[in-house]
């Protein structure tokens, strides 16, 4: 198959265009028309044609648009959603056991099969494991994505060992920039510097009212 | 207190100063300069200055640096951290749960103090409380802070309900462009699409090295 090559910002759409197919889906709504997916998204229209257009691999029918299946299958099939990447965590503090307990990331073919943590108390070697063992585990069972729920203070250090074990995609939620080679994906994800943004538009706001 | 407006891009780097100012305090390191604080996190210098600056009380001491006692206080206030923000979520699915358990945002002055659904097997009246009560639970409780964790279909209802009860900032986990009034905040976390990023990164990589 054929897979053309989307730019960052459209296949950050593609999630979102799955989520209002499967909204529709399960309505039993057959066909939609690009045009009606921009307008429900608030998205341009030749934008959302182009993007549908580059992940169906059957082309819409006139006046009916595309087949909800066929967009659904498409999407999926185009970040891989069906073939389940495996990845490990490494820090199994508040935020590290969170996320490996939502188990709303099998949605998006990703599966965390395992953390990493240095505090022994954590460790049943069962679900969480002792940091030395982090190469082993990943050349065992070829393991590509890493996710950093550590301290910031060891952000670095945890990167350069997924680094070293092989992995070629990290989701980083410790809130501070980390350096990885050009080829590996660093996505960071800083939830502290969301806060932060609706902390000041509060404060702000109070400022503005008792002035 | 006069408080200077820092731009967007400046406010979300204030976490990240704080993250690190956190690891020198704890190694009871007293004074930080600018350049030391830019070159630790892979910043510009000059934009480190500015914003620190921007934010601490006392300018620093030549050849020493900014306390570094008083650039914690200095962020911390300007975030309103210390003031504790009370916060409601609505949609105790999986990813609610999981963000309600995790203590971690108290460290930002984020308190998640209720959960709303409208499924009568999660309402406990303690925690979790029937969708209808929003606006009244709000009213009495001042309530500025929303967290939207609900499916992508009822994500801009939610919205709506929240501004209808005094809402000032929603942060949105409905991985779908929700719409609010001006005036409103709304800060997107959307996970799928990072999951996006990243699973797409691999399956590009896969096919490079299969071709």
């Amino acid at each position: 198959m054929n897979k053309k090559k989307l730019s960052r910002q459209a296949l950050k759409r593609l999630p979102v265009y799955m989520s209002y197919l499967k909204t529709l889906e399960k309505t039993e709504t057959e066909y939609v028309s690009s045009a009606a997916v921009a307008q429900a998204l608030d998205l341009n229209d030749v934008q959302v044609r182009k993007d549908l257009a580059a992940v169906c691999k059957s082309s819409g029918i006139p006046k009916r648009g595309f087949a909800v299946r066929d967009l659904i299958n498409g999407i999926s099939d185009f970040l891989g959603y069906g073939s389940g990447n495996d990845a490990i965590l490494i820090g199994a503090g508040k935020l590290g056991m969170a996320l490996m307990s939502y188990r709303g990331f099998d949605n998006y073919g990703i599966n965390i099969v395992a953390a990493f943590d240095t505090r022994p108390e954590v460790i049943d070697n069962e679900r969480v494991y002792e940091l030395s063992q982090i190469k082993e585990i990943c050349k065992k069972y070829d393991i590509k994505i890493g996710i950093i729920t550590v301290p910031v203070d060891s952000a670095q250090r945890v990167c350069d060992m997924l680094v070293e074990s092989g992995i070629l995609a990290i989701w980083n939620f410790a809130p501070i920039h980390i350096k990885a080679p050009a080829n590996i994906l660093v996505q960071n994800e800083n939830m502290a510097s969301s806060l932060a943004l609706l902390s000041n538009h509060l404060r702000q706001k109070m400022l503005n009212d008792t002035q």
